[in-house]
């Protein structure tokens, strides 16, 4: 141990290449006591983790100093009729957050004991648009006209580099000089940015070759990853999944102890008008609290929560009650690969029957996306009825003046 | 143990309420133990924690059955100079996203060798927007006028809830007879969503008494919390921060391998233009995935993904080199509250020197803000000067041919 | 002539230059038929004008070679309760899209028939935000903080300016190095861009003085002006004006031949839901038609049509009936300057009682505001009855099968 | 008159049935002499017009009382050199805003000087998109197969009503229980928006009576027609059009009086930083005047500046000077149909050469939006170039204290 921290500290050892020398468990350990050395901080909690870190300091994190543990709580079970889901799930959340769970379960008890929520995946594609530089509007058009026409030898030269990966569609946009190109493909079980940002990159050799634009970097933002863009709400990312429940008036008043109509009046006033006048993308009251929750405890990459933000919650008046859904545009999901094989993570997915490649390929990924967007609908439920419930006494309160 | 299990099954104690006859240990225990026994999934990673389990069933999460394990690296050492964090830091990065470390690590890198990075706080406030009904246009503009002409008594009436909120702007919108009271406090060491929530309660009780508009629910999204709004863009929402660096030609080029053209190129058709064109609230390459790496491993709430976002990065030519900066106009964060005070996380903040309430009340949590926007500005610098390198790579490769 | 017209065509004689040497009625006469020979079409029509020429040459057109006649009808008389505008109006259109002013005159009858419409102007103030450049974001928080402490000092210089303009509000973001100012002046009766935009240049300048920012555009499109930005929406520009109408069952029964529900469902499905994904900033059927028609017959900025459009419409249930509002969050109008003066504008201007500056100051254009708002209402009105009307007859016509 | 004034006035002749009894230029009358009755303004200019009434009070103008006169100026000419425009053209601009003309006019020369500026068209298609109502989100789902399994029955359906126009493609979306479905038509030379509300009544019809969904209006807000939103920008809506042209240092100094960074900065701080902290859909300095001036000239519908405001500028870096272009995503323009046909508006497109349907059909529209595009380019350049020639003497100044 102390001749690694002496290299380390003169320089002659970095730190990240401690696993070149130990394995894993060792080289964190080292690298920990190294930062505790510089910073005078003990970090013994961090160092005390479960999980074998064999594949974890290869694939998921350099420079480990050991692990953060995220309460995880389950909320459900809740009844869910998909295409892929179905059938009772408890649904793990992993949060600091007090409340949130408690609130999700309220949800899940209110869907299951309205006959279960409806679940639909409306689009599938993960996304990657590169920028070219172009040498006048002139030649940006040569270079959009080269598309259409050879969609079959982009398809080719892109598919080429992949097993799962279908490139199911292109759409091109152009700001002067600059031609952005959205490549679309079906990624199997995975969630699938490293599989369409290798294969875009051979597309994009191609139309380069053909037409003499220059990629100017693989990822032009109008793929659009990671950043809130109305790309994303009107053609999809990922998984398009839209989960509705009917509400009947007397589950209102008896589980939300509220009414349709206040219920409506508080969606519309928040989720539509308020969303609209905040210049907002995203029309819902909390979605992006069960998003974050489930991904870090099933292993999907949290900045993805971003495009989580862009849900829709609607509610319908129906005959004798109300109609309720959540309408998620893009949510990036994979069961295989990122921190899907972390073990604690590992457990999460088994729980929800989706841990690792589905069979058919996909369908592990697109259950687990419709599972979510359930645990999205139960926590706009439950938060939507304890506002409307509020609305509604301080309602009464007020005729009782 | 068999006599809850049993209980639980015939429905006579309900799941959630196990921590009221049981310890947190053991309630989390039988609770982990029926989900593996309905399910027939076992859990043994997320049932072997490290972390003392007493307050975070409390305060953290409900329904809680272990946890989940996020590995955490560090990046840096990094030298920043702001208000609040001053010196070389280590970032703790919690990520399952192979290669984000070590991208950031090379951006840290980059910065204390260009002398370290500036950073400022631009401004600093939590909100919460309360959505009112009135009855008519005419109605709206009497509540309007009302809080125009009220604002002292608004803010002794939500003071009056907290300690360390200070009402410190309010801003209103209308529309037809929805009226949103956008209130803005400055919140100490805490996040403070809770705290602005409360206040913001008894402000809008004051309003309703006084004016007769009905409040519809205490978050009417103008405030706007987890969802992408262009009013934080423009208004600010939790710290507003900048960072920047200067970076000489040489340093471009020997650290980077590309030059100030490239990444200037890089940054406008990618960052601005590209982002121009998706509809997009963000115009950087992955802030996010920094925030989301250093919240999780702070005890931030990671549904706050969505405000970091919001980042605009920008490079400007200067003489010899160029400037780089990232904006990101509404980065909530706490070093009291919510996740802090989970261990590992508690470890995390200790590591920063932000653990806990600072003095003056408010500096953990700006140094805090000032930190995380420094990795922001790493991660960026990192990943546009590798498409930046890649861009020069492959134009040579073209004029070789 | 022929002489003017040779000098124009061997260059010595500039084509814009000819009001210097005639007068301007055969300075416009000799320049279309230049363009007339150029281009061998002949403009008889676009000669044929009424107006007079004088002050138009020198304050509204360069270049002239006649007039675009523009056919104007008449919606109303509408019924209108404003705190500026009272009574009936003829509202002039100026427009050649079949069925606008038809629509638009039904609106008026069922406001007429409603009682009158309600019309509150929420806020006023014109604004210009330049930009400056700053050397870091270390440089940029000081002239922030300069501003932020400096108001008085901003004001005086700005207000030496003008006489009607007054400071009301100064909003600044940042982006990096760049810095965003915009100011908000009342500007009386004018529209006031130009006005602003001098006041605003004599802030800039002192800004850079004491603070060594460079100014780099008066205009840094925070203001916003004529492109459709959130900014605008969230704190307003020129005037926030809403309208509003109590609609009971039988009138939308009788006159609209639909019901309540129908109106709520498709507002709720087009306005609101359709427009959440669309990715839109404006929230309303039509605003922009009325507002074109009503700025082209009042000499208002047709290019201002673009803030108009971020109107939204809403429609409340009410008992027996509902509530049916328009809020145009910036529309920018004036009755003294630009197009206001020219004979046939003034003349629209008189109709509505609004030409010339008003007494007090600033209620002439705030009457007229508050005239076009209602116009935009009954737009609206006429617009969504007729889709909710075939929508009823659809599903009228669907259960009959 | 004495009559039919007194038949107005006692409610048995209606206002707009004048035209029913009476010739159109004595129906014209006889309504502007009751309005100036009724409101004791006299409207002499307005009445004064020399336009024929015969067909715009049939097809333009419902309850006519005369005509407003916009003047009309002429900028250029300007050289360009597109697929349908090639050559020079003079510029017709009808406005009020006194300097527009002659910055145009300055634009212009600059472009010819320049050599002149490539214009083409990327994209070309007129949408409507019907909202339909759907019981769940299961139903919803089955409206989105049905569309997608049936394009060519669609597709017949929505042709049978129209000899232009042809169904190029459809976009879906849907939120919740909404689907939206967007048709996009080609055209030929009209503007389009008639033929393809009616096309797409047929296919909406259609596909109601497959799939059980109900229409609840025919334009969903999914189209965008006349509110700006991101989906025109992503998918563009009527013509999609870029101009561009190279400038030389030398002209960027001789004719703009400033260099290539000062307009780099102008455009990068303003345009794109600028635009993008205001959360605006728009990145330009004043497309929206450029194009309301040309579309009053040209008879185009002016409400639909709102679109053209979504325009992009761009400046790259070029050897020895600067690239700028602009790009319209949006820009819907028509030489049949609307305002095409009134006298004054119909010499304006004879002056460009576009009048009347285009042989092959559609080409007229072509040139006519290419032009326009240019003439925007033409306002870009002119104003920029202002803008930083003062960013450049300040900049001078500043240096020489």
């Amino acid at each position: 141990m102390d001749d690694y921290l002496r290299r380390i500290r003169d320089g002659s050892l970095k730190l990240y290449a401690l696993e070149k020398e130990l394995p894993p468990g060792e080289a964190v350990q080292v690298r920990r006591r190294f930062v505790e050395e510089e910073t005078g901080i003990s970090l013994p909690k961090i160092g005390d983790s479960s999980i074998d870190l064999d594949s974890v300091v290869k694939r998921n994190c350099e420079n480990m100093i050991g692990t953060i543990q995220v309460p995880v709580g389950v909320a459900g079970p809740v009844l869910i009729s998909g295409e892929f889901a179905g059938g009772k799930y408890f649904l793990p959340l992993a949060t600091t957050e007090g409340a949130l769970v408690a609130s999700v379960n309220r949800g899940c008890g209110l869907i299951t004991a309205a006959g279960g929520a409806d679940v639909r995946i409306l689009s599938d594609g993960m996304t990657r648009a590169p920028v070219f530089a172009t040498d006048s509007v002139v030649h940006a058009r040569e270079v959009v006209d080269f598309v259409k026409t050879h969609e079959d030898e982009i398809r080719q030269a892109a598919e080429a580099t992949t097993r799962h990966g279908k490139l199911t569609d292109i759409q091109i946009t152009t700001a002067g000089t600059s031609v952005f190109i959205r490549f679309c493909f079906t990624t199997g079980d995975a969630m699938g940015m490293n599989m369409v940002t290798i294969a875009s990159e051979k597309a994009a050799e191609l139309i380069c070759e053909q037409t003499g634009a220059r990629l100017v970097a693989l990822s032009g933002n109008f793929c659009t990853d990671k950043k809130p863009a109305a790309v994303n709400v009107i053609l999809g990312r990922g998984k398009t999944v839209s989960a509705g429940v009917k509400l009947t008036d007397d589950q209102i008043r008896t589980i939300l102890k509220t009414n349709a109509s206040s219920l409506l009046e508080v969606n519309t006033r928040k989720n539509l008008v308020g969303s609209a006048r905040a210049g907002s993308l995203g029309f819902n009251a909390h979605a992006a609290n069960i998003i974050a929750a489930m991904f870090i405890a099933c292993g999907q990459d949290p900045a993805h929560v971003v495009e989580g933000s862009l849900c829709i919650t609607t509610i319908d008046q129906a005959p004798d009650g109300v109609y309720v859904s959540v309408t998620l545009p893009a949510l990036p999901v994979g069961t295989v690969g990122g921190g899907t094989g972390v073990a604690t993570q590992a457990e999460c997915l088994k729980l929800l029957g989706v841990s690792g490649g589905g069979d058919p390929p996909g369908s592990h990924a697109k259950k687990l996306a419709e599972i979510i967007a359930v645990g999205v609908l139960a926590g706009e439920l439950s938060l939507l009825g304890a506002q409307a419930a509020q609305h509604l006494a301080r309602a009464h309160k007020e005729l009782g003046r």
